[in-house]
């Protein structure tokens, strides 16, 4: 199956790729590495251009999904994937938020995201829609198991031949919610940054795009949506404060272009924005060199619950850093144990399932605000990236069993007597 | 903790309610069955009054949730409980109309709903907010797994105590899914209709709100909304035929009657709509009654993979049934083997990991057009009710595994070799 691109140059503000380290400037194709200094490639935007596209009203007659923002993502075509990804909830916690003495709290909801149920759908979503445009007729990817849901998708549904790179220990429904769509799917006995060396050779030798590789430049611009998103549901404002997970620190530079992007348009007024950055423990590279006030990032191997966030040799782990001290920000790492806890707060207080990336991030909350780092009144926005359903294996046996009983009133009424006493059922006691 | 209710009757249409079978009339409490002759209760409306309120405009300027159409639902807060539940992706599906022989076919992919991934996310938003506004301060349901889930989940963000039933063989997901939100769990030994049975006693006992039992007249209007969201998915029109599956009914003839209100306001044009109806062989009692040409149902004990539709002594499959008799459709039923065929079908083609639940009705879809029961031109929405992250099981070992390598190029190499031809990766060999 070979795809058509589908190209209208004047209709975009793509500009090129630019060399972050050096400016060194490139054509719009699937390329990722400065040929100078091996700097990571970024899409270069005509901002002026963008300027007299776009307005809050233009943007809020958009499709409901991430391509109400075309204007600012690097695509071309008219037509790209939309599969409803995009614009998930921004939740006032008002419950979590007494939980920890917080007056502002949101959480923007990306366990709920289409089609697979993280954050994934968005850089995929932008990633497939250029693969198609630059030709390629095979999509892959390197992953800790959300990408990998998402390429099969996204691929299985615009009619891309796909093959899937995982490291073999996954959780089983992310390995399940990959073969359900039919991709070729390739299980390496080894972790993720072993999995993405391989990938990356293989780039080099197979034609095939490589959504988090020689289309990263394009993939990785997905997830600056999370800011726009956020600015737009706050009414067009930023939020004070900022706090997301960090896995190869990508997400986290994102959002933050995401704001700069809407002030040097116009369309919100700018804002100091802090912004912290969360980690497991048992894969804490940039939350090490953060607290040790370094300017590198020392690899490790990663060994935690959170295998979503397991990268031990993040690729953007410098720009996070960078980001983190300038904002005025944090950078917390916390244990499995307290991950799987707050998982359950968060599922207790406001009826969010998440997984165990999810739990890393609303744990480092916690630690914010106890070490007095974040402010009660402060308008705080926590990203939630993934679902619980994936990483159940994460919580079974720690939250409890069902009460079994007969399908008699008597039997109920016994087990009932043996539960919580009726007035403390439920979530109060969380809360005192 | 005690809900105070917030009543502001002259803003809502609610007229009270009605006995479906002899026209009783009740106040709007919470109860569900006629003292006089048995039947159940419905929400009654003013449809003048709607029509004086509603208007495409104010529908689209509203909440981007199944609150944008508040004023066909019967709650009367300013506020009720929105957690962006609704407004899911109506999906062109392309692919899978082309495998199957269709032009114009569409599925409603409720397997992506907020914030518990099944439709009943929908009537659980309305039955919580009607019964905050009755006074409640505990909720409880009978479930085959998605309301427990829902219940315990939107219980939680709205802080009200919860209590739920589920038959005590249910899918691992659908257990965990529901005790993260930490609800009293009760697991019976027995099948829903047991549970059910049961439930209808505590009602009895307890001062609790059962969203499926005394709240049912307002939490059943909740599936309405799948009608709305469809015809102003299409462009403010009806399709030509209507695809469900058949649990209790409940949703069947709800979306029947969305379509009918609509028309009744002047939202949409009148149309001939044909309701077509799937369930599994496994549990069949309406399927059974509309190919026997009766016009009553013979209760069954269920056995099937299908379990979030095992409901043997369905309360509303009269009226599926009149209702697939009346608009000139069908109900078909398919065996466990052509619901997990038809829920890898769907993922290859249109990327959408569905539960068993929406096997079925794809299963029956297929089975109906090969039968020349839908014709090609029609145009057809197919409604998938839930997500198959809840049901691994049903599909654990039916789906391939992964191919294990080292991570080195060679092994890649050859393990692609293994594999499919290139050529043949991926989904193609299912549309052959």
């Amino acid at each position: 199956m070979t795809a058509t691109p589908v190209l209208s140059a004047s209709l975009t503000a793509i500009a090129g790729l630019r060399c972050k380290e050096c400016g060194t400037e490139y054509a719009a194709q699937a390329t990722h590495v400065c040929e100078m200094c091996f700097g990571p490639l970024e899409v270069k935007y005509d901002y002026a251009k963008i300027k007299r596209n776009v307005s809050r009203e233009k943007i809020q007659s958009g499709p409901h999904s991430i391509w109400r923002y075309k204007d600012f993502l690097p695509v071309e075509s008219d037509h790209p994937i939309d599969v409803g990804t995009g614009m998930t909830p921004l939740i006032k916690a008002n419950r979590l938020a007494q939980h920890l003495g917080l007056k502002n709290l949101y959480i923007k909801n990306d366990a709920v995201n289409m089609p697979t149920l993280s954050f994934k759908d968005r850089v995929v979503s932008v990633a497939l829609t250029r693969a198609r445009e630059l030709g390629f007729s095979t999509v892959s990817c390197a992953s800790t198991g959300n990408l990998a849901n998402s390429t099969a998708a996204i691929a299985a549904h615009a009619g891309l031949d796909c093959c899937v790179f995982i490291p073999a220990d996954l959780e089983a429904g992310k390995v399940l919610g990959t073969l359900i769509y039919n991709p070729t799917l390739m299980a390496v006995n080894g972790n993720y940054d072993q999995v993405n060396r391989l990938c990356s050779e293989v780039a080099n030798t197979h034609g095939w795009g490589f959504v988090n590789i020689n289309l990263r430049p394009y993939y990785s611009e997905g997830s600056k949506t999370l800011a726009y998103e956020v600015a737009e549901q706050l009414d067009w404002q930023l939020p004070d404060h900022v706090v997301a997970p960090l896995a190869s620190g990508s997400l986290f530079t994102k959002i933050y272009k995401g704001f700069r992007e809407f002030v040097e348009v116009g369309l919100v007024e700018d804002k100091a924005v802090r912004f912290s950055g969360a980690q497991a423990a048992g894969c804490n590279p940039i939350a090490t060199a953060f607290k040790q006030g370094r300017d590198f990032i020392t690899p490790v191997k990663p060994d935690t619950v959170a295998k979503s966030l397991a990268i031990g040799n993040p690729a953007d782990g410098v720009y996070a850093l960078e980001l983190a001290r300038k904002t005025n920000g944090n950078i917390e790492d916390v244990t499995d144990a307290e991950i799987i806890d707050a998982m359950k707060l968060l599922a207790e207080t406001e009826g969010i399932f998440t997984e165990t990336a999810g739990g890393t991030t609303i744990a480092t909350l916690k630690k914010l605000v106890e070490a007095g780092k974040i402010s009660p009144d402060e308008t705080t926005v926590v990203y939630i990236t993934g679902n619980g359903l994936k990483t159940q294996e994460a919580v079974h046996g720690k939250i409890g069993a069902p009460l079994t009983i007969e399908p008699q009133l008597e039997s109920f009424e016994q087990a009932l007597k043996q539960a919580q006493p009726l007035d403390q059922l439920g979530k109060q006691p969380v809360l005192a």
